[in-house]
């Protein structure tokens, strides 16, 4: 029988999208980051909900104030990757039995936390008897229509840029799960992603206001996806010339023999913008904010990363529930 | 220690609530059915979330697909509460790895037709890995500043009224859980009530609109609870002289030795709107919508309920998550 675990995330969202009609004249298609409502004069209310739940999204390490404040961020730079200053954010709680007095206070000042941190505010939200932790948030903001930017405009020929380096959180979650023992610096560093991760509000705001950006995504799910996904929606390839592997995680890769295109391609949980660029707006667009050109958009719909002389493709996997990577 | 199953959801949600920072000049304040963000021009986007949790949320003899429309039901039921009307419906999905494809497909086709069913649409979401099935939905519509309807501003000499009779969900959760017997008639109204719920859309929307309703709020915690609850914000007491229960409600509990009061003012999951009103607009409102008068506002913050020639208080309880009754 075909079990949730068998089917895979993405398997099973694919699967309820078929059951949904949608919307006449949605102003952002299924499967962007998300939702839109049309409010007239050319002005958006943008919205996006997302799930945090303890067993498979909270690792060993992270406080329940840290997972709160995730639950938050995490629908913030789906905002953020749009172009969408985040405004208020909602949470459904749901809570075990046994869970203290503490760990809930935790809760309520990561919500807040994570909100204020980026301008917005927790306007309300609802708890519920769950056997797991579970938090479910949902940010709103208010966009213009000509300013969003989707997955779906990248032409051949585009630069693609990301707002930082890779392989931050993949090294993280190895030091976390594997007790891996590194340098204090370099653990802060990685673990600190993992534990504290950051949405790129300001820049998606700013790179909005230039037009220059043809296509946009968050790499929650890890680099390779994210690719991935502007070249579905954008019916183009892409050919990566330099890979974006932070330096420090290049030489935690070194000492512990792991591989650094692994951990920065396929790592996820990372909130980077990874964008597609106007060549001729390149220079304003890197003004605007601090990008990292990594390579171009192709014709031809693949996906290949330059090593030294070879070309090597990029595998279309990330981060996925269900699947046990 | 104190843990939830202590605190109580109630206690709970107070703690979460405390720890946020108010957004200045809230149109909708805290602990109201719906939060909203001022879009200018008098307009809000009203805005809702709930979640729907397995094992304490669906009772047996609820199928899937009835579980995820009540999912999107339920957030409805608020918005119709205040006034609005929804357009959009956001839906996170937990969903245990064992799972088959057939439940999945039954979830889908459940939140599409519950939005449906009020004329909204599901714009997105997400699913995730969890313990137990977990649907968190957020509903969305968009109101006027001076035609919402909240909880605070029932004044004394208002009358009290409802859009329907009570009883119906708590017989029909006490036939599901307990197994009792009964025509199958009646058993067609109760357990039909408590697996098909309906929100009052039509009815709080065309209220709103005669600025008769002076204040609002749906009974899913039950009617005494949501007695309690304009109390609370608007600072005035209750005199019930008629209790609204069900014909047929009160014929199974002479069958079955129940006490039909409780049944329909501690019962819960029931989806009917409870409203003050000014007496001058009464007619007008009765012509907008079924109502039922079952009492008035009082100054004396108290909730009475005329029994015969005896005045009995109704308790401030109702139905609350981690709490067992």
């Amino acid at each position: 029988m075909n079990t949730a675990e068998k089917l895979g995330e993405r398997k099973i969202i694919e699967m309820i999208l078929d059951r949904l009609e949608p919307m006449p004249q949605m102003p952002v298609p299924f499967g962007d980051d998300v939702s839109a409502i049309d409010i007239g004069r050319g002005k958006l209310v943008v919205i996006k909900t997302d799930m945090l739940v303890g067993k498979t999204d909270v690792p060993p390490g992270m406080s329940l104030w840290q997972a709160s404040r995730k639950a938050v961020v995490m629908n913030i730079s789906d905002l953020a990757a749009k172009g969408v200053k985040p405004i208020a954010v909602l949470a459904s709680v749901g809570i075990p039995r046994d869970f203290a007095k503490k760990n809930i206070e935790q809760i309520g000042k990561g919500l807040n936390d994570g909100a204020r941190e980026y301008g917005a505010y927790v306007l309300g939200g609802d708890t519920s008897e769950a056997s797991d932790l579970v938090i479910s948030c949902s940010a709103f903001g208010v966009g213009t229509k000509r300013h969003l930017m989707l997955r779906s405009g990248a032409k051949p020929g585009d630069y693609v840029a990301v707002t930082g380096f890779f392989g931050n959180t993949a090294a993280g979650l190895k030091i976390l799960l594997e007790e891996l023992s590194v340098k204090p610096q370099m653990k802060k560093q990685f673990v600190g992603a993992v534990l504290m991760p950051h949405a790129r509000v300001r820049e998606g705001v700013a790179l909005a206001h230039t037009w220059a950006v043809t296509a946009s995504i968050d790499s929650s799910d890890g680099l390779a996806w994210s690719l991935h996904e502007i070249s579905k929606a954008s019916n183009v390839g892409f050919l990566i010339e330099k890979l974006p592997v932070d330096a420090k995680v290049k030489e935690f890769a070194k000492t512990h023999h792991l591989d650094p295109v692994e951990l920065s391609l396929y790592g996820g949980e990372e909130y980077e913008l990874v964008l597609t660029v106007k060549p001729k707006l390149w220079k304003m667009a890197e003004k605007t904010a601090r990008l990292i050109k990594i390579g171009s958009v192709t014709k031809k719909r693949s996906l290949l990363l330059k090593a030294g002389k070879r070309t090597i493709p990029i595998e279309t996997r990330g981060w996925e529930h269900f699947k046990t990577s």
